[in-house]
């Protein structure tokens, strides 16, 4: 389905830019599973622009959960939560102009020029405060299990942190962090956004997600496989056009007496005594931490001058991209990645282990 | 589901190595298709050894179209293809020793013990026969639509290849070669794959596929984009570690500046004159040719010894893999890419224009 | 999944029937679908109890749409409508009595507790409000493809209403109508209505539908057959406990030569010259009016005191319904089996043409 | 999808009447399940005809397992059984005369003319061979949980069985005849097909339905209620034209006081004095037995004259069916009616409680 992801434990998502609302609809949850609100707040935070090189679209995200919960905990029904829209300059946005690197032009073909092209409507990142909100809750109740979820920015242009110990990633540390970053960087990335801002251009970078505490066997054998669900979710960013698990990219030049993880008896369970295949085999999580890295495109909305097309004249024109951008959404989409993540995850487990499995 | 990829036109995957047959089920298909066996037969040949640093295991893949077929075309039935299992040396496999760099062990967990371990069982790439012999079909079903896909091996171990031109890319020209690179590279990279051979040891590489041809507009915002179920589709395969689209991971270093295609009218479409959006924007084709990048590890089985662990005994232990294997099975996989995408692509299809955007 | 109809175009619903909305997401609809809210108006107004015979609990059902419609027309994303639950007694309700008939008791067990027990949580008729404001856009999308979806109170307690002619169902007839009857029996229905609410007990019935305009070969066979789909959406209704095609259950004392329908050429199409398979072979549209029946049980909520259990103190209690109820709710479940047929009606056409047939 | 059916725990069929095989897929069976050959035989058996008013078309139904069983228990991967068509006389089918009361003209319009004609194609009886098959493995499973699904006759032409009771169904003394009735009617309901056989005529029946041992609070709301699903699997039988759960259309009729249930503690848990919801509230299993009937249509094929249409030349016709038919089919779907409730009941149970459930 188009804005449905999952199977048994499912977000569904919706709204545009401009609208009234964004909102997300989380079905398959068992009853008893405890929402806190504070920790929805808090994550939000995490995804809002801090002004530094980042837009001045500052969004209050003042949520509402509408259904599914009650009393503080899940009721055993379709938890729906919306967020209003409150900061727009719609007139900041013109519907004949398609703006390079967006959907614009894509969705008036699609749409026959019925689409919503107010801040990119259902294509704009946005729709993202939605996830995390939802996702929030998911995070939680993984936790409850044992199973924690991070990520940090790896690059940021031409700034790269460490990565994670692929044994032993630093999660909490990184979750704990407002500007989510392994080694001390963030005046210095945030330094290398705000300058690409000054000169009216963008910035991408690279996010490095971890999974630990998962159970042995966890995906789908071929086509619900663990790392092709998270690679599903993850490249519906529209920022996000790449992922790699563990080694990744570098397998290709790799012998497969380096590849190869041995194993190693740990008490009654096998480790592997390295992780180049980012705890992943056959499609199912082997025990070991799930390490994935996602490469982030520059933001689009830039104030160069570009060649485009007027979309109503059928003609060539030129944009310089007006509206309040971010020259860098990198470290905005780390939660985000945090929460598509906790959907996926969730999702298989309850395939394996049904829904009964999150409730009290 | 497990072992079924899409929404309206499905492929759904059974077998195991050393089972009877491997087969594939094809569902949503109208009637009127034309099924050429010749043309099934000739992909297939394009994935079966070739000897030279690949594995002597040559199956014959007399495959059988057991049902959806009446008189050389599609009955608008499930078309079910089953391939057997001739050439199997099952005393090769041992039930207790774990391979490294394969599902052995996660297998061995998730199904307690019950999986066939023989070969692989349903993790082996015995499986990708029955993706190709009915990948085939769809293939051709898409060529009667002017959609074309194809691709290349990029790079076997250190030996690189040109990328697909990304406006004009190559695809009929690397769909014609027995070696499908875009130079003449096959002296040269059978060398390297048959080194690895001589020293018990294995290469991985990388493979670029090209879609050319697909409607403006296809692939579902957020949850079934274009790029999403590519990426699930290709990472269901096991030595599959990376996707990325366009520019992929260089984006991580581009301005906004370099990054956006710019528009431009031709005739009344827009085209972009670069295309480090891979073809790609808000999940949904943009018109222009898809170009995506698959990472393949290097294969897990390989004649040096190796720590492991015995999964009976639970205890360490080492392993030589013996059997017949692959030093290198990037040249295979590319007709495997070509089937899994042609499904995907199909499938997203019918969902914007029906099953019967395909019918005679 | 627990709250989604459908393949391609969707319904996802939420709420509860004390929360603060009930509220429903459509999916799938192309960009360019008229969206009349005061055609929404005028099916919520259908289902809006009348006074006699029917609750005191008058919702104004003043409802949003907060996604998916751009200037009047649907923008090609999801369309969420929200609806407030503003004329809800709390109080009524007790979480420790479960009411027999109703879904207490199970969501009670399901839920281990969480479950939202004022006015049945999510298990309440009151959903089915958002229903009919979602399916009243689709029911107009139908229109627009001269697809009409009728439905009338065949029998309401011991009162009974005609059939529906087979070959030409009288639907315009029954939608223009407030009380949907073919005959004339507003009057002794709803005194049959008012006469069990005078008893404190309630009565059921039974409500026909009929869809005309289908292109012949709509539903999928096996498992998504036009038949099947109609039944799984009706039976998701908790009044409704049956459901009949055609000649239905009359069909067991019939011989072959009397149910089957003689084929007959009308221009270049065949029509069926009696209606017995209720317009469905095979699962799928024969091009002749679709007719089916469905049993609405009692209304489960009455006065009358009847055995039940204490779910906290574990023991055997008695419980007289408070609260205001419906003795009858037939009338109201009419433009929600309307609703519904609508959506299964268009997913299943988009599965065959795409939802581009639906497009402008 | 077309031919799959469920959610987590899968059927996928494929084949036509006259082509090389029938078969199916099950998928979602965790490793570990024991698969008895010998109970697939026997309920098989249950399905064949037996001479005396049904068809002389025998088969052996020497069915194959060609994946998914490693060493007489499921190995985790999809089950794949394929079962050969041996005894058929395509001759007796012509390609241009539509059988009133089959798919004929539907499937021929559909398909273009390119479905495959010959005893019905994917359209007949045949396919539920496959059905049969696969089902007694999922029934196997079941009852390994002390879940256990029965169904007899309940009526065939104008002779009535008596009803299950509704309390304590009298499943396994149907199950264990032959000729699945409760009262002993075999010989007077054989009598009455073979007169409808001599009369080139044919009739149809009701066929019942009771699961016990279910979990309460089986079935997710709205739409994958348990009676939803259990409708849309029966509904999919070409020849059941409808269904009811407990006192069904009955209810019509009934007073809310008499048609609740009163709920009674019973050791922790609470049961209901009466069974005229059939075991279902609000889309979920109660705890009590499920109950359900289905109407079985006439026979289609009859050797009496009809009117029906000449697909080729666009003209009327008559056509007496020749062939080789069954004057009465009912006691052939009673094994099938089995088969398809096991899958919806294996499936719903693994959304709530996991595949992992049914393992070992």
């Amino acid at each position: 389905m188009r804005n449905t992801l999952g199977h048994n434990i499912t977000l569904t998502l919706f709204g545009e830019s401009h609208g009234p609302y964004v909102g997300a609809t989380v079905d398959g949850l068992p009853g008893g599973v405890k929402v806190d609100e504070d920790n929805i707040r808090a994550l939000l935070a995490k995804r809002r622009p801090h002004g530094d090189g980042e837009t001045p679209r500052v969004e209050k995200d003042e949520f509402q959960i509408i259904s599914g919960v009650f009393n503080g905990y899940t009721n055993g029904e379709a938890v729906t939560i919306i967020i209003p829209n409150t900061n727009t300059h719609s007139s900041d946005y013109q519907s004949n102009l398609a703006r390079p690197g967006h959907a614009d032009y894509v969705a008036n073909e699609k749409y026959h020029g019925f689409q919503d092209y107010r801040g990119g409507g259902h294509f704009s990142g946005r729709i993202t405060a939605a996830i995390v909100a939802a996702g929030a809750i998911v995070l939680d109740m993984l936790a409850a299990k044992q199973i924690a979820i991070g990520a940090h920015i790896e690059q940021l242009g031409t700034i790269k942190d460490a990565r994670f110990d692929p044994i032993f990633p630093e999660i909490e540390q990184v979750n704990a962090k407002d500007y989510p970053t392994i080694q001390d960087l963030a005046a210095t990335m945030q330094a290398e956004a705000e300058y690409a801002g000054t000169e009216h251009d963008s910035i991408g970078g690279i996010v490095e997600a971890a999974i630990k505490g998962l159970p042995i066997g966890i995906g789908e054998t071929w086509f619900s496989s663990l790392d092709g669900e998270l690679a599903n979710a993850m490249l519906s960013l529209g920022a996000v056009k790449g992922i790699e698990f563990g080694a990744g990219f570098e397998l290709a030049s790799m012998k497969g007496s380096e590849a190869n993880d041995p194993l190693w008896m740990e008490a009654d369970k096998a480790i592997t005594t390295s992780n180049n295949a980012g705890g992943v085999n056959g499609g199912m999580s082997n025990g070991m931490p799930v390490i994935y890295r996602m490469v982030i495109k520059p933001t689009p909305s830039i104030g160069i001058e570009q060649n485009t097309v007027d979309m109503k004249a059928k003609e060539n024109a030129t944009i310089a991209v007006k509206g309040r951008h971010d020259p860098a959404i990198v470290r905005r989409i780390v939660p985000v990645v945090r929460a598509l993540s906790a959907f996926v995850v969730a999702d298989l487990l309850s395939l394996q282990y049904g829904r009964e499995y999150f409730a009290k």
